[in-house]
């Protein structure tokens, strides 16, 4: 996919939202644990009942491993779903990967390749040479993490090199490297006002937001600074959305929540358009 | 498995050496491409041949990942195989994962209980909310990237933060979260003269070593620098052993190369207790 396709869904949809695939048997109806592949059956309803309010899919793999092979296939049956019956969605592989040239080649044809995503989450800490095998994929997309929402972020990636934050490092840095144009980054919902700070480095760039909703980030704060004139942002929700029922009405529910942000986001691009 | 049962074996075979499993279809022998599972057959040759000279095996996830559900079939293979027949040997899940803290807790569940590694490497960007839920597995060890032996090091690892490299302030900081005496630190042999230091700042954890022979660091060095009096050291080769020969006799070939390093530490151990 190309980025002037993922702009051309959000200005259709009137979203820019990307929903969370974090499926944990302990979280789910108990009537999907009757089903073959749980998992799978509780993403495919999810996607069915809100592709039309998000542009966007993030499965985090920690939550398909945790059920070893079983998930691995799960994972499998998500994307391939998706590709097959919403190919306009834009698929993110939250994987956090990275490692020397050689091994992160592996992990670039895992997900862009075997799994067919459109983009990967991936870390920084290795260096330019753990994340160029990923950027040398055409019209994929690497995320990199650059400041995140959890209260860790504190420890190294807020802490100053140089007299500038570390994060602000890696984003400076990563502009240099081959390929800069297909990376997005993450930047955590819960630190709204550094996005202010963010988007002086990294005007143009795709900002993948988590932290809105369960961890306590601002949609509105989050659009006011991070969004560009390209939008620029996709704001994830995970939790709030897929388990806002634990009954058999769980994907009407999901559906409720999605088209509560969705509409949030309608009305801030339509008063930005103004 | 306990830290002591790690020692003891290093020095019944006089051996710290760890062989890195990461397979490469395209550089296997062409006769296994013939089995049911080409990955777990070279694995398990490679094994049985070398068991005897090594103390820890370490599969690279994006090896198996990138080959999908074989892939992560082989890999769940190859740990039962490991488990089962040679359950003295430390099993490391080269997998660099790091999380949210839930997240995170789905990888270690994945990598501790799915999969039994007796060890995962972790990352250290998002922090300490992102490491904890790894540390809190008993008889389980987190090894956490200090510096790595890539190019990219340099990067961010190497840089200044409040006067002192990135990769140090991991190191200090590290130590004061709980269950810290889990943790094991991955530092690069090709930067063995940067190990004096870290020894002042963690003299007593187990360093995992890569990039002795194919990166080109030296085994001399790095022992001069690392060994500390429970030797603490685990010194990784993966191409150099396990692609020794491309032909039928790649398993004894593995086994000549693994002896050769095996003998140079013996050598060294020798020296040292003397």
């Amino acid at each position: 996919m190309t980025q002037d396709q993922l702009i051309h869904q959000i200005k259709t949809k009137q979203s820019f939202l990307c929903i969370g695939l974090d499926v944990d048997l302990n979280k789910i109806p108990e009537v999907l644990l009757k089903e073959d592949d749980p998992i799978f059956a509780f993403n495919k309803a999810i996607i069915d009942a809100t592709h039309h309010l998000c542009v966007a899919y993030k499965p985090n793999t920690a939550f398909y491993e945790a059920y070893g092979l079983k998930g691995w296939k799960a994972l499998e049956k998500t994307i391939a779903y998706l590709n097959e019956k919403y190919p306009e969605i834009f698929t993110i592989a939250d994987a956090k990967r990275g490692d020397i040239g050689n091994t992160s080649a592996m992990y670039a044809k895992a997900f862009f390749e075997d799994l067919a995503f459109d983009s990967v989450t991936v870390a920084p800490y290795m260096g330019k040479d753990s994340v160029e095998p990923f950027l040398s994929f055409e019209n994929k997309y690497t995320i990199l993490l650059a400041l995140t929402s959890n209260v860790g972020a504190y420890d190294f990636q807020t802490k100053n090199v140089d007299d500038k934050a570390l994060y602000k490092h890696v984003l400076e840095t990563s502009k240099t490297w081959e390929n800069a144009e297909r990376l997005m980054y993450v930047v955590g919902a819960t630190k709204a006002e550094f996005l202010e700070d963010i988007r002086k480095i990294i005007p143009d760039s795709f900002l993948l937001v988590p932290g809105v909703g369960a961890q306590g980030g601002s949609l509105e704060e989050v659009c006011k600074y991070g969004m560009n004139k390209n939008i620029g942002l996709l704001i994830n929700s995970s939790r709030g959305i897929i388990y806002a029922s634990k009954e058999t009405d769980f994907a009407e529910a999901a559906d409720l929540k999605a088209k509560e942000l969705q509409s949030a986001m309608a009305a801030i691009l339509d008063r930005s358009e103004s």
